[in-house]
């Protein structure tokens, strides 16, 4: 089975909650609230870091592990989410830096962001 | 141009970020702050609604277009992070994936998430 | 030591970093991830329960218990985050309190948030 | 009126739900929402900051109003969902130092969080 695929993740996940009949608790307003725990599982790691520590945190191999997991945790609801919303996350991440790409021009104002 | 693409999507941020001289905010813990900025717009849409409103809410034609556009904030965050800290995402969660499937076998205890 | 009281919070809280020398990972940044995070944890308790089930969760001992814990540290962090930042939080919740009664008049709308 | 009290805040916050006919509104579950978003929109202020910019926030004044203004809200989301669930703030808060005190002795490992 190819693994490196986008549909094959919304697939995987799909069939993953129904097997263990976890569908029913998979509404919108369930999986927004579990998508922020695991961002904020997520924020944990780096909250006590300096921003230059945190450039240099994929280089401890402990906190690169647990960085890989969470990333991973926030994929997977985000994924399953949008799925439920259907939703086409790449398509519509797109769209937004079209619009991004209209409201900051490029020569204006580099250092606000 | 395609842009069907989660590689391409990648690309565009980096290019994005980078043209606008915004690389110098992008540490790794300016953006997990910035993600969890976004999820809780997404959070917000969904706040007061109940899980059966949640469900329904794509049918309303302006909740479909704030929760697409919110989905795509999230999405782009995560990709930048993601990009940032060279994590390939979709791999990760493929992963992940595989490791859930072992510690919630399809057999137990169906109701308990 | 009486232990009713907000201010006496404050100080307690102070002398505990600066026991632990702690204040130097005391930045305003810092402890407004670190507060996200405590939500975040408050918020995982609620994720899967229905509105009703969240309404009798201080029935259940252990979710009580539990509930109790993550409140208090998010209580911790605000109060931490306020007194660093030299914000009366009790006046200025009165404050924001009398620009809601005006914002939002009582015979206006009653079924919108 | 006094104002300075935590108790006549929670008061004021239940009367100002009642008369809007908002409680219905106002399961945890709900509440958790609504305080995590109130967190993410002080998180917002600090995202791209450096920690010695956030250290100087409150020195310039949009900003401290801004900063007073989300803290206001957090802790009027934290007052009605801890009424709400009628647990004491302040008397849990000080139960946890009590029990931080505890599990984080002066002398052990003052560099680690």
């Amino acid at each position: 089975m190819p693994k490196e695929n986008l549909q094959e993740l919304e697939i995987r996940l799909k069939s993953f909650a129904i097997a263990r009949d976890w569908v029913k608790f998979h509404t919108p307003k369930n999986l927004v609230m579990a998508l922020s725990v695991e961002v904020a599982e997520l924020v944990e790691i780096f909250q006590w870091m300096t921003p230059e520590e945190s450039s240099e945190a994929m280089n401890d191999p402990r906190l690169s592990v647990a960085i890989k997991d969470e990333l991973a945790d926030v994929m997977l609801y985000l994924v399953c989410l949008s799925s439920m919303l259907r939703v086409d996350l790449v398509a519509e991440a797109h769209t937004k830096i079209d619009v991004n790409e209209g409201r900051f021009p490029i020569r204006s104002n580099k250092s606000a962001h």
